[in-house]
């Protein structure tokens, strides 16, 4: 199998994920639940994975990244648990549904949106943004990148604008984290929602939300927190306040062996790695006849991600065409993205699209482009 | 290490959990996401757990069980998406938090409670049962069993009146699942909650929630489905309406190895042999003067806890002497149980709470039944 569907998860993990999984499985307690070496081995490497995560995004304080079990959830506690009846949010159509869903239902109790639009490329028009400003408006909320162009959004533009006008800033970094440098002081950010499967390279089951000092976030569960029990209420400390019940220990052992290897590759390498594959496929498939490829593709800063379609040949067919005759895994259809197909005029074709990861290689790559070739010939 | 901490979580996972996992971290895809081989594995494997779990508890249909990252999830997302305000709910002094908090939470939008008492042995006092009962009451949400005392609930009794008065019942089966007999049907249970980590001796990061046939939970999270993506909404169909966003493979693989060796033994040979662990310590310490051992010890059915106390020392200390002196893991403290705590007097020294698994000896229950005997000379 040639697997080039990385931006739905990574399938190759770096050397000592499996294992670290395995030995927090069969040797590791409940973190915070006692004080025998089991639990406290446990605490002692849940807290290592949040530091590696607060090196990673440059986060001041470890203890202000809350652990959940996926990009979805974090987004969730961050749109339901920050906006309130009345108040008003800014967000695109780039969006993927574990945004828009979230607004979406908000605004069924009294929240009122607007959306940023994108050129023909999925570029969102910045320039809107002083047009979308109303006196309610709390939040912006946009991808980083978004997953089906891999177009990557200029959070100094939103962040700026968000600083100038008292806003806050929450980036689903579902399609970056790992594979673009993100650095949440520098960049602006006040809520930074990952997964850890993707990008991260680490475990399914994984993800996390990063809230900034001095911001309270309401969240979504209660329960069980090892701490303060005889309190009617879920302590409001982060990370304890959004982190209720037993965690994923394994995955997050997991993760913490994935971010060892991210870190001592660096981040900018692997993009330059994932990225320079991305750019050979689109060279490779440039003259191929009749092919549309979606997203700014000249944009020197982007994701591993091209989505492309063959004439008017459902997305679909192309994607099974790849999987049955070449072994070749990639994802067609509407990705999620609802408002993104809609701007690119692909609802109903979808899109098929290839993601690389940095453990892809160069012939994966030109096997791919030979497929291709061969399907339009 | 004699690791006696089984009800907080197993540490001894049946042979192939960790197996399972490493194959779906290291082959398997996005489940739902896409239509190659890697993705159609996952969504295989995580049917195949829904069966199993079905086939444990007695389920109709697989669909209606959704996978949550803990039985802390599956409560909230219960107690959160059944009660309204101006509804009542009826619950006991022996749960966890992670009913009580959830509870206290819909409190403050203006849904009441009323609380079922329990003896001084901690057991509910189901006549009480009919006192509480107001028109506005809509569901009795109750643990299986205590994580304090190990008494199991009558559910009999508690479905019957459930039944009788038009109430839908919530179970928590923290306690419970893989190590008790549990029929959905038989039982009368409409929602059951339960994680993967303690007596299913799968992965932390798994749980799951059960919803009977017709009847609708809102749920917590929105977000990417997989399916009718352009949609507004989120998809209401079982499982997907309460399942937003990637799913743990790694942990639902896991979870289904340790289903099917449970499967394979048998619950009722596993409760058999837990209790009968349970029984040899409580016999062992009966005679150890002014030992305090809580809970229905007596009773017939059980879960396999024994939590107790030594003369008036506080139980963090005498868990630290096992630990240190004797190597021997249990817990100590207010286990997230405030209100069984108050009925049994134990606020200020807390419990020591042992708890037994399968995979734990006679000779590790007669080491520690050693242990506290020299404690106390």
């Amino acid at each position: 199998m040639i697997y080039l569907d990385n931006a739905a998860t990574t399938l190759h993990k770096p050397e000592g994920v499996a294992e670290a999984m395995t030995m927090a499985l069969t040797s590791m307690g409940n973190s915070g639940r006692g004080a025998h070496e089991a639990t406290l081995d446990a605490s002692r490497m849940i807290y290592g994975t949040r530091e590696k995560l607060a090196e990673l995004f440059h986060i001041p304080d470890p203890m202000r990244i809350a652990f959940t079990c996926n990009a979805t959830e974090s987004l969730n506690i961050a749109i339901q648990g920050i906006l309130n009846p009345g108040d008003h949010v800014i967000t695109s159509v780039c969006e993927h549904n574990s945004v828009l869903r979230p607004v979406y239902r908000m605004a069924k109790q009294g929240v009122t949106y607007s959306l940023l639009t994108a050129d023909e490329k999925g570029v969102m028009q910045y320039d809107q943004l002083p047009k979308l400003l109303k006196k309610e408006t709390k939040v912006i909320a946009v991808t980083h990148a978004s997953n089906l162009t891999g177009n990557v959004t200029d959070l100094k533009k939103i962040s700026d604008f968000a600083k100038e006008n008292g806003l806050l800033l929450i980036v689903d970094a579902s399609q970056t984290a790992g594979c673009i440098p993100i650095d949440v002081q520098d960049m602006g950010i006040d809520v930074l929602c990952f997964t850890g499967h993707k990008g991260l390279m680490g475990p399914q089951g994984t993800g996390g939300i990063y809230v900034r000092e001095g911001l309270r976030i309401a969240s979504l569960k209660v329960g069980g927190s090892g701490v303060k029990s005889f309190d009617k209420e879920h302590p409001d400390t982060m990370p304890t306040a959004l982190e209720a019940g037993t965690l994923n220990g394994p995955g997050i052992a997991g993760l913490g062996a994935s971010l060892s290897w991210i870190l001592k590759q660096g981040v900018e390498q692997i993009h330059e790695k994932e990225l320079s594959l991305a750019r050979r496929f689109l060279k490779g498939i440039a003259e191929i006849p009749d092919i549309t490829v979606y997203g700014d593709t000249d944009a020197q800063m982007r994701t591993a991600i091209v989505s492309l379609n063959l004439g008017d040949v459902d997305s679909a067919e192309v994607s099974d065409w790849l999987w049955e005759d070449y072994g070749i895994a990639v994802r067609a259809g509407a990705h999620c993205a609802p408002l993104m197909h809609q701007t690119l005029g692909t609802e109903q074709q979808g899109a098929v699209r290839f993601s690389f990861s940095c453990f892809n290689t160069e012939e994966e790559v030109d096997a791919a482009i030979q497929a291709l070739k061969e399907l339009q010939e």
